[in-house]
């Protein structure tokens, strides 16, 4: 089943990026779950991630911060939802640590999922917003391109993990 | 260990309401769980809960309508994060179905605990908030009361049951 159907996404408030990447899910979830590891390639250069936390579980921490080319500092607080691991993670910046309740409506819930596929992995990446002009502000910014241009950075630095 | 040390509470931030009740927590969990069940102790007479959803899944929805004394309806929609079977039960209205983020500020994060207690049960209630304000805003509210007089209404309830 297509995630999308699985998902029950709505067009009007949902993003989705699906891929299939030539490198193993077990890496990928590596990339993602390794402090030390995501800041190596979560933001589209020149864009850098220069802090990551990451208190793997349901309740626990997800914090990142992202600085502009300009050297302005973005940190994000975010919250794990489900955590199975290799296979789904999922994170809000609706909640902070602790599933406390964030001072700020959420931009967004983020749904990572992972399928084996061949000696490679089936990305998936579901955004859902709690209004349409927060799906719109999403895509706007350069949900497709952003995310794509992380995915990219991240198999490349998957391969210099294999190699 | 008290559940206030466990959860690491922050007094500027969060409530909690113990008490000791000669139920066993099996029924407490199904008066929490089963809608029918909830429409008749949940909100401290003269207020009603008039309709009650439960998706008993993290992730899935709680949503439940409060009637004033003078009629006029209150919709409250949550979403459960954890669900451990008479133990623990975790939800929030920060996230609405499917995780999706409200749109508005969520209230508060809250988590019901039960623990076996000789032939009753040792009953937590925890409300954590956004901010000091939340947590100021909530206990003028009543929630002491509040949340107390509906444990009676609760405990009352399921001798009902018992019979």
């Amino acid at each position: 089943m297509m995630a999308s159907t699985k998902y029950n996404l709505d067009p009007g408030l949902d993003l989705i990026l699906e891929r299939v990447i030539d490198v193993p899910r077990e890496l990928v979830w590596k990339a993602w779950t390794t402090p030390e590891y995501v800041t190596k390639w979560f933001t589209p250069a020149p864009w850098q991630t220069v802090d990551c936390k990451i208190d793997l579980r349901p309740g626990g921490l997800f914090y990142t911060v992202m600085r502009s080319p300009e050297g302005e500092d973005y940190p994000n607080i975010g919250c794990f939802l489900e955590v199975v691991e290799n296979e789904k993670l999922v994170w809000t910046d609706a909640l902070q640590e602790g599933y406390r309740p964030a001072d700020k409506v959420g931009f967004m819930t983020a749904f990572l999922l992972l399928e084996p596929h061949g000696s490679g992995t089936k990305y998936t990446a579901i955004a859902i917003h709690p209004t349409e002009a927060g799906r719109k502000q999403h895509e706007e910014m350069g949900f497709h391109e952003g995310w794509g241009t992380a995915l990219d950075q991240l198999v490349a630095f998957v391969k210099t993990l294999e190699a």
